[in-house]
Formats: structure tokens, sequence, C-alpha cells
């Protein structure tokens, strides 16, 4: 029972790191998009013909931008389904 | 009803967790369309006969851009309905 | 009883974080759609004869504009009058 | 009267919460219709005869950017005058 | 004379709230209002001839720019004088 | 006199919340006058027999600026010198 | 002599709330009569013969832009010498 | 005995209220005057006719800038040197 | 058993730090490739025969870019599923 | 010996405040004289035949600049060698 | 056994600053590299025969900029895997 | 040996507000002849036989500028070797 | 075993101080060098013929703005390996 | 053995100062030597013949700027090895 207490102030901390993960990455990605696809949009609306090419590059572009966003969601996942935290005190 | 004490607790941070994830989201996504959005009608107005096309870029992006805040939605969603923590506590 | 107290001081938490969800939101549309809104009468300021065509694409980026910070003043209601937390403290 | 002290501490975190949600809606608000307002009245000096014609725009878009913060006035509301978390309170 | 003491504890509260309310609602106004009479003296300057339309524009702006404050207003006055949080505790 | 200790817990909260009612309010309206002042005078400096006209005006938005403010400074005074809330301490 | 630990305790907090309001209020003009000055001196500069005219437009932004200030000063003043809260403990 | 505890309380608060009063305060003068010597060295720079004119209306914004600050220093001498606050616990 | 309480302590830091090195991480990254990728889209909209070599040079910068963030997480991952510090505590 | 105890704590607050006073008034006449000495700088390049006259008028907008700051040292002086404030303590 | 708390709190603090260390360090190379290498497309897309030079150049700098956040790194890595502190407590 | 608690306390106070004293004075200074250098150099490099009379000149600004900030450090080495608030606690 | 306290409440706060020292240097050198090679790149765009001029100048100024930055990495190792501090707790 | 626990004291404070003062320092120095720097680069691109004199220039000034942050450093070297706070406590 002694062992739950510990596990709850974990779980405690646990859940704030989640919200901090995914929320600074959200609002990190959100502002990101909006600066690069508007670069984008500018570029197609002055150049029509080039939106093809622009758009594969603004897609490489939206891959690098979201891998650590992406990787903070993967871990705040984990540490809310499979904490591995909780392995070391036997819960 | 010691385990209700924990369950409480973890709760309390919980909610505060998710009012962080949707209000950042919210936040961002908000300035980020403001700033993406803008940059559309700017477009269309100089060049009427691009529209389509530019709303369709438009879309794209922001698919994009509400990819994060929408999985921090789900998620805060998660921890109000269906917590996956309080199983740890046999809750 | 015991129980009233884990509950009030869920709820103590739970109306911050309305008020958060709710604000955030509130703070971030209202600049917003001062933003989106201010390109929109400049567009129709300067092309009159496109407005229609501009107001629709408006309305379409509002919608998503507004999409994370209504789903926010959702789960604040949610939280207020139906909170799905206290059924896990048999509430 | 011990659900009293418990009454009282969720008061005191609801007069809290109310305060922020009206206050950040008005500083929003406020900041909002001053970007917009002014866009709308440099439009109407430079082309007068379009004036009526923006100030229909205006209005649509000044229903957007008050949505959410009227929301937020009218939880204020409900919050001080019918709470509906004290009902869980049994008070 | 128990019942004294959890007034005064929601009174504290309260007070902070509506000085909270009408501070931040005060700051936005000024310089709300700075910035849209600020666009209406250059449009007045500009097009001495347009001046009493763009007047009456500037009030129409000016009476949704101060709606929440002054709601904002009506609420801190609400609580100090006839404060309906008072009334679940009896008082 | 457990009453006088009620009294001067509420009072201390009031004291503080009267200097930033006011505090608010005065660095509000400095730096709001000075944008619309320096406005003014821009415009008297370039259109000296307009200066009448403008000053009028000025005027018009100094009286919407200030409103706020002064009720903030008002509600001050009344904390100071007749506390609605201390009527409901019976003090 | 327990009353004079209470009125302590409220002077504590006036003094705080004094330095508030005139530090506040200090910041505020100091930063304002350095803007709206600037452009005064740029007007004079550039259209000497107009500079008595501006002065006296000046001093009248300079009486709006003080008001508020200067009613923080006479209150903070006030709470030194005639605190007002000092009656309601009978000190 | 028990008199000098309450009279170090509120000396404690007085010293810092007075580090604040001329902090904010010399920090705003700093700023404010080197902005308005900034314009009033530039305006002399382009017309050296128009310097001592130029000076004295410089003057009198100084008079007006250094008001508010100086009362703030007055006031944290009258704090440090006669405070009016000690007369209410009879020190 | 009183090892477990050392070792939650030091877990309790250790996802709170994770957190941190991922959140910020993700923040930097998205907008500093959205000002990257916005250069470079900028210039393959002005220069379409230089893009394959822009692209290239892009993702140079990009590996330079992502260097640090990169071990941030693999560090927050170390301290989740193999945790060094817990050696020094025997756990 | 009591009353020493009731000295170190106000000194405490003194030190502090010294701290304060000259620390901001060091960055406040560190950053106003770098703008208002590179004003003079750019008058001196553009115009070398001015540079005395400049000079005389930097002087005199710097001990405007410098009075309050050098105030706040004079103050932070007194506290440390001649502490007004003991006397009241009897110290 | 007394020791094992002592080692655990510096524990705690010292991956605190271990996420500080390269927290810190991430978010300024992600925004250092994003401005540097903007730089270095701008200058290839202008001028491609310079190129080959140009990211010579960039390495260059690249190898200064990252050095004091790759020094931060090391240390962070250092102070989980080796701690030289836990020496001092015969740890 | 109670004295000595005492003056540990003050101590403690005092290393701190030395840190604060020069700390912010090598921010201010650092940043405010990279401002004032800047403008030197450009003046230098724009009229190059005007640059010993502009050197002058700087240092004549830097007196002024180094002037606060030197004070700072002076009184800070007079808190650490010679404190005369000691000599209030017979120390 | 007293002493080992002590030293361990010293060693927590020296390994915050480690983390300050590097993080801000990180910080700072990592957005200076992203400005200053920024520059350096810029003009070696521009005048490819004078790029090991520049360099070398660019070089000077790197080492300069190395140098606090490197003194603290400097002390920072010190404080962890070799801590001076010690010696006075005969640790 | 309880003077040690005063030097404890009084060491923990230290080390946070001598962190804040190189730390403020660094990033002082860091950022006005990239501005410091950028100036001088471009001015040796623009007239190469210029650079040997500009260079001196920036060492003069590079002395001015360094001048307070080394003098920081020298007293938290000072602090960290012979620290003149502990005579006072006969450590």
């Amino acid at each position: 029972m002694e062992n739950a207490v510990l596990i709850a102030e974990v779980l405690k901390f646990t859940v704030i790191a989640a919200g901090l993960l995914i929320g600074l990455g959200a609002l990190g990605t959100a502002i990101g998009f909006a600066i690069l696809g508007g670069k984008f949009i500018e570029g197609a609306a002055r150049q029509p013909e080039l939106t093809p090419m622009l758009q594969t590059k603004m897609f490489i572009v939206a891959g690098l931008l979201d891998a650590v966003p992406m990787i903070g969601v993967a871990i705040a996942l984990l540490l809310l389904f499979a904490n591995p935290l909780l392995a070391s005190l036997g819960g």
C-alpha cells in the first residue's frame, strides 16, 4: 500500500510532464507551420507553375519540422500507457 | 478509502494538464491560422483566378498545422474519460 | 463525508482549469480574428468586386481558427456540468 | 457546517476564475477591436463610397471575434449565480 | 461566527478579482482607444470633409470595444455590492 | 474583537486591490494619451488650420479612453472610504 | 495592544501599495512624456512658427496624461497620512 | 518591546517600497530623457539656429517628465526620515 | 523499502527533466525549421534551377540544427529507460 | 539582544533595497547614455562644426538623465552608512 | 543508509541541471543555426558560383557556434554517468 | 554566538545583493557599449578624418555611461570587504 | 557525518550554479555567433576577394566573444571537480 | 561545529551569486561583441583600406565593454577562493 503512494507521486509529475511535452510541441508546430505555409502560399501565388515542386519541398521541410514534436508526442503516450519508470518501483 | 485520496491527488493534476494541453493548443492554432489565413486571403485578393488552387494548398498546410494540437485534444479527452494512469493505482 | 473533501479538492482545480481553457481561447480568438478580419477588410476595400468570394474564404479559415478553442469551450462546459473525473471518486 | 467550509473553498477559486475569464476576454477584445476598427476606419477614409459594405463586413468579423469572449462572460455569470459545481457537494 | 470566517475568506479573493477585472479592462481600453483614436485623428486630418462619417463609425467600433470591459465593470460592482456567492454560505 | 481580525484581513487585500486598480489605470492612460496626443500634435503641425476640429475630436476620444480607468479610480476610492464588503462582516 | 498588531499588518500592505501606486505612475509618465515631448520637439523643429500653438496643445494633452497618475499620488499620500482604513479598526 | 517588533515589521516593507519608488523612477527617467534628449539633439543638429528655442521647450517637457518621479523620491525620503505610519503604532 | 522512497524522489524530478529536454527542443526545432525552410522555399521559388543544390545545402544545415535537440531526445530516453543515476542508489 | 534580531531583520531588507536602487539605476543609465550618446556621435559625424554646441546640449540632458539615478545612489549609501530607520528601533 | 538520502538529494538537483544544460543549448543552437543557415542559403541562391566557399566558411562559424553547447552536453553526460560530486560524499 | 547567526543572515543577503549590483551593471554596460561603439565605428568608417574627434567624444559619453555601474561595483566591493552594516550588529 | 549533510547542501546549489553558468553561456554564444557569422557570410558573398581578411577579423571578434563564456565553463568545471568551497567546511 | 552550519549557509548563496555574476556577464558580452563585431565586419567589408584603423578602435571599445563583466569574473573568483565574508564568521 505504501508503494501506491510512491506511484501516485510519480504519476502526478508524469501527467504534468506529458502536458508540457505535447503543449509546447503544439504551440511550436502551430506557429512554425503558419510561418512556413505562409511562405509556401506566397510562392505559389506568385509562380503558380512552380507549385508542385514547392509543395514537395515544403513536405520535406515539414517532415524535419515535425520530427522532434512527434517524438515528444510518442514519449508522452509512452509515459501515459507504459510508464517505464514504474518498473523501478516494482509497480 | 486511502486509495481514493491517491486518485484524487492524481486527478487534480490531470485536470490542470488537460487545461494546459487544450489551452496552449487553442492559443497556437488561433494565432497560426490567423497568420496563414491572412496570407491566403491576400493571395486570393491579388490573383482571384488562383483561389481554388491556393485553397487546396492552404488545406494541406492546415492539416499539418492542426496535427499536434489535435493529438493534444485527443490525449486531454483520454485523460478525462479513460485515464490510463489510474490502472496503476488499481482505481 | 470524507469523500466530499476529495471532490471539493478536485472541483477547485477544475474551475481554474475551465477559466484557463476559455480565457486563453478568448484571448487567442480575439487577436486572431482581428488579424484575419483586418486582412479581409483591406482586401475588400481594395477590390470590392471580390468581396463575396473573399468572405467565403474567410469563413473557411474562421472555421479552422475556431475549431480548437471551441473544443476547449465544450470541454470546459463538460467539466462544469458533467465532470467525468468525479465518477472515479464515486461522487 | 463542515460542508460550508468546502463550499467556501470552491467559491474562492470560482471568483478568481471568473475574474480571469472576463479580464482576459476584456483585454483581448479591447485590443482586437482596436486593430480591426483601425483597419475599418482607414478603409473608410480612403474609399468613402465603400463604407456601408465595409461596415457590414466588419460586423460579421466582430461577431466571430466576440464569440468566445462572450461565452466566457456567460460562463463566468453562470459560475457566480448558478454554480453547477456546488450540486456535487450537496450545497 | 464561524460563518464570518468563511465569508471573510471569500471576500478577500473577491476584492482581488474585482481589482483584476477593472484593472485589466482599464489597461486594455486605454491602449485600445489610443490605437483606434489615433487612426481616427489621422483620417480626420487627411480628409476633413469625411470627419462626421468617420466619427460615427468610430463610435460604432467604440461600442464593440467597450462591451466586454464594461461587463467586467458591472460584474465587479455586483461582486462588491450584491455578492451572489454569499447566498451559498447563508451570509 | 475576533471580528476586527477578519476586517483587518479583508482590508489588507483591499489596499493592494486599490493600488492595482489605480496603478494599472495610471500606466495605461499615461501611455495611451502619449500615443493619442502624439498623433494629435503631428496632425496639428501638418495642418494648423484643422487644429480646433482635431482637438474636439481628441477630447471625444479622450473621454472614451478615460472612462474605464476613471471607474477604476472611483471604485478604489469607494473601497477605501466606504467599503461595501465590510457590511457583510457586520463591521 | 492586539489592535496594534492588526494595524501593523494593514500598514505593511499600505506602504507596498503606495510604492506601487507612485512607482507605476512615475514609470508611465516618464515614458509617456518622453514620447509626447519628442513629437512636440520634432514638430517645433520643423515648423518654428507653430511652436506656441503646439505648446498649448501639448499642455492640454499633458493635463489628460497626468490626471490618473496624479490621482494615484494623491491617494498614496492619503494612505500614508490619513489612512481611512484604520478607522474601521478603531485605530 | 512588543511594539518594536511591529515597527521593525513595518520598516522592512518601508525600505523595499522606497527602493521600488526610486528604482522604478530612475529607470523611467533615464530611458525617458534618453528618448527626449535624442530628439532634441537631432533637432539641434539639423537646425542649429533653433537650438535655444528647442532647449527651452525641452526644459518644459523635462519638468513634466520629472514631476511624478520626483514626488516618488520625496515620498521615499519622507518614509525613511519621518515615517508617518509609525505614528499610528505610537512609535 | 526506504530505498524506494529515494528512487521515487529522483524519478519525479527525472520525468520533469525529460519533459523539459524534449519540450524545449521541440519548440526550438519547430521554429528553427520554419525560419530555415521559409528561406529555402523563397530561394527555390525565385531560382527554380538552383533548387537541388539549395536542398542539399539545407539538409547540411538541418543536420547541424537537429544535432543538439536530438542528443537531448536521446538523453531523455536514456533517463526514462536506463537511468544511470539509480545505480548510485543501488536501485 | 532581542533588539539585535530586529535590526538584523531590517538590515537584510536594506541591503537588497540598496542593490535594487543602484542596480536598476545602473541598467537605466547605461542604456540611456548609449541611446543619447549614439545620437550625439551621429550628429557630430554629420556636422563636425556643430560638435561643441551639441556636446554642451548633451551635458545638459545628461544632467537631467543622471538626476534620479544619482539620488538613488545617494539614498543607497545613506541606507548603508547612516540608516535613519534604525533610530526608530533605538539601535 | 543516511548517506543514500544525501546522494538522492544531490541527484535530484543534478538531473534538473542536466535538463537545463542541454535544453538551453538545444534551444540556442536550433535558433542560431536557423539564422546562420538562412543567411547561407540566401547567399548561395544569389551567387551559386560562391557556394563551396560560403559552405566552408559556414562550417567554421558552425564550429564556433556549437562549441559551448557541446561542452554543456559533455558536462551533462559527465554528471549523469560519472558524477564527480558524489566522491565528496563517499558515494 | 547568537550574534554570529545574525551576521550570517545579513551576509547571505549581502552576497546576493553584490551579485545583483555587478551582474546588472555588467549586462547594462556590455549592451550599452555595444550600441555606442557600433555608432562610433560606423561614423569612423564613413568619415575617417573625423575619427580622433569622435573618439574623444565617445570617451566623454563612456565616462557618463560607466559612472553609475562603477559606483555599483565600488559599493559591492565595500559590502564584501568592509560591510558597514555589521557595525550596527556589533560584529 | 553531520559534515556530510552540509557538504551535500552546498553541492546541490553548486550543480545548479554550474548548469546556469554553462547554460546561459551556451545560449549567448549560439545566438551571438549566429549574428556575427551571418554578417561575415553576407560580407563574403558580396566581396569574395576580401574573404580571407574578413575571416581573420571574425576570429579576433570570436576570441573576444568567447572569452567570458569560456571562463564560465572553466569555473563550472572547477566547481564540479575541485570545489574550493569545500575546503572551508573541512570536506 | 555550529559555525560550520553558518559557513555552509553563506557558501550556498555565494555559489549562486558567482553563477549569476559570470552567467549574466557571459550573456551580455556574447551578445554585445556580436553587435559590435558585426558593425566592424560590415565597415571592413565596405572600406577595406580602413580596416587597421577600425580594428584599433574596436579594441578600445572592447576594453570598455569588457571592463565591468571582467570585474564581475574577478569578484566571483574572489568569492570562491578567498571569501572575505567568512572572516566575519571567524571561519
